[in-house]
């Protein structure tokens, strides 16, 4: 049987992301079933850049399941400052480990991994492409919140353009029936041409572009904010001038209903204060917590074991 | 019921210290009825600055609970770089981790990390402030050689200025009735003067300053002695000029008692020549032996688990 | 009993490489019964320079039997940026772990660390002096693939100067009686005298230098591939001249006999090109996997734990 890698939201079809979400659910309801599904497995955990969060869910979702894990946590770490490929690297650490999670500063190099790599591939951020394990967390907070995936408004605030994050969900969410969404940025960021044309237009998705966060907030289901982020720029001026457009803070929020929940993939800096955090609306932290559960149900559904409580697998 | 987080020695009441202490001889006694208590816990090592020593102890101290372990070795290979926040750091591992152990150069970065987290926190050491698992270490190891904590002449030597060691121990054994201080130190790195007024002076402790090393030795009953830290200067040449300022050596022994342990924190460099290694005093060793039980009785006490072989918990 | 360590390739009597071997084949062809070998034991990796393959295949190695690891991945996150010794380390490790792999850039730092250690240490590669695992890897790859190590021609090419394999890979061989060594390197990159001197001649093998690869194929039983190793050099400018001097391809390649081995430590460059890879003699990826094996067989070796299919431990 060939091995499935876990490269983008759509290396899984719509029902087996679907069938991930809710193993992830049954998880988080009711973790014990599932503590020794991985023991005897091995986790490589290859980040040829640094990121606290999503390396360490990774790594506290594998010894959930029972597993182990090795890796680096940079490349300076690595033997990329040798020269190595990241073809023979995927080749090599085949040999060390039952699954690898990478991130890489470059655009497609969990996909080339895959092509070398005897055991699954997680992407765990690629560049400005995509980051696949947290399209699939926001999706699971949007619809515990929600209650459904579909007919919603989602408003997206900040850095369109570079953030990923934003990418992959609208990418995701254009799989639904009926959502409508709102870009809401500066003129230089604001989310790119190919996103609309690759993800929106086909699927006659609905779409608006906006820089005014304030008049949309009274009609949106879903906010999705996001960090400015300082390491995607070419020049420090531009960063400082964005970095602080965009600002929720609890007296904006009341301009919101009630029952919108307010996501952020995080780290955040200043795009959401601190007033936030008490509000039921925020939505940030319930991410964070459902990140292990998830990267639980993509390490279980590429490794091939079932649910014990369904006895089936996420993948076909 | 609250979570307690352990952030300078006295975040435990005395009582609760002794415990810790009974409950680390006891560990170090006999370690196999402990050897699975943490089966399925994890601990975050979250080092915001690099140490060998501490960090592989409190990890080698889960390892030996039963527990797993993830983390980071220094604050390029975490999401400080993009901006986070301790208090946005603290809140997202504690969904990774039951037990967070945080060493960060920034006094009182722990504390304020306790404030937002979720799961316990240890100090693994914040900048000048406290060690106080090193405090505890240097506790057992005196109990040890000496039978007591009261009626001790304790002499500590060399830099007593940004030695947190060295202030966390004095605040510790100021608890108990009767020890007498001698801080030998050069003028520049003298003990400072809050630490004098808020532990010695309050409770009525004998102490005294000097520079002289040699003329103290035989009245000690305890040596600390402590590294001259490059880290801790702003400039190389107050470094350069005062980092050979004492040296014990085989020789100088001499003329210490002969039950006098000589602790020391590690790393050293010059302050303790190696002929001094082999000497039964030399107890700087037997510190680092008695650090991972001192951190396997503080996972314990944190996450409320009793000794079996007591059915007792650490903390009330 | 004294803890033995392995420094380098003869810290192990011939008997006790070959019943290593034989302990690595048998793990691989089966590696059930050793799974929990090493519950409840500690493998700490002190990597003072980055290293993923071998840092990782160790660590996969403990993992595999059972056990755990803790460690460092570079000086810049260790005690040595305090000024702490090799010695110190050593001793202090001893309380993390029940058994240490060390990589340092200083020829001789494991061998020191073994002095004062009281665990094993395992030599995980010290600047151009010996890596004593890879020369195991090597053996057992070539014994594989030949079925003896005995009577063959070996051709080394590439920087037989500071490439530490082929140092060690030589005086392994040499051990063995009627092997003939080929050595093809650029005029710079020769292999140095004291290799010839300390281990070919002593021993009456037979050894040819040249330059010319094409020439040597057709006649070659196993041939052993190096990197120019850019972190060897001095200076930038003879990196680039010499770099490229050798590159295996699939044209080149049909010189050699069918069952030409080749082996490679990796990470490879230019050196074997890609069309290289499915070549049923390219042995550079069986390497890695051997590695694990190799590395699984040394650590059972140094604790004195038995194959519980023979009953017997590898060193006497």
């Amino acid at each position: 049987m060939a091995v499935r890698h876990f490269i983008e939201p759509n290396s899984f079809s719509l029902d087996e992301q679907l069938a991930l979400l809710d193993l992830a659910d049954r998880m988080e309801a009711n973790p014990a079933p599932y503590a020794h599904l991985c023991d005897g497995r091995i986790l490589a955990t290859l980040f040829y850049e640094p990121s606290t969060r999503t390396r360490l869910s990774f790594e506290s979702a594998m010894l959930r399941l029972g597993g182990k894990t090795l890796g680096f946590a940079g490349a300076q770490l690595s033997s990329a400052s040798k020269g190595e490929t990241v073809a023979d690297t995927a080749r090599v650490v085949s040999n060390y480990a039952d699954v690898i999670a990478m991130r890489h500063p470059k655009e497609g190099a969990p996909l080339r991994a895959s092509m070398y790599a005897r055991v699954p591939i997680i992407n765990a951020g690629d560049g400005g492409h995509a980051h696949p394990s947290q399209t699939m967390i926001d999706l699971m907070t949007i619809r515990q919140r929600k209650g459904r995936l579909d007919h919603l408004t989602i408003g997206f605030c900040g850095d369109l353009k570079f953030g990923r994050t934003v990418h992959s969900l609208t990418a995701a969410l254009s799989q639904f029936e009926g959502n409508k969404f709102v870009f809401i940025s500066p003129e230089e960021l604001r989310i790119p041409q190919y996103v609309k044309d690759e993800t929106l237009t086909p699927l006659h998705q609905t779409y608006k572009e906006t820089t005014d966060l304030e008049a949309e907030l009274p009609a949106l289901d879903v906010l999705y904010m996001t960090r400015i982020q300082q390491e995607r720029f070419f020049n420090e001026e531009d960063y400082l001038r964005l970095k602080g457009c965009y600002s929720l803070n609890a007296k904006l929020l009341e301009l919101a209903p009630p029952d919108m929940p307010v996501l952020h993939p995080l780290p955040r800096i200043d795009e959401i204060k601190l007033d936030v955090d008490n509000d039921l609306r925020a939505a940030y932290f319930d991410q964070v917590h459902n990140g292990v559960y998830i990267r639980m149900a993509i390490i279980l559904a590429l490794l091939g074991i079932p649910d014990p409580l369904t006895g089936k697998t996420v993948l076909n």
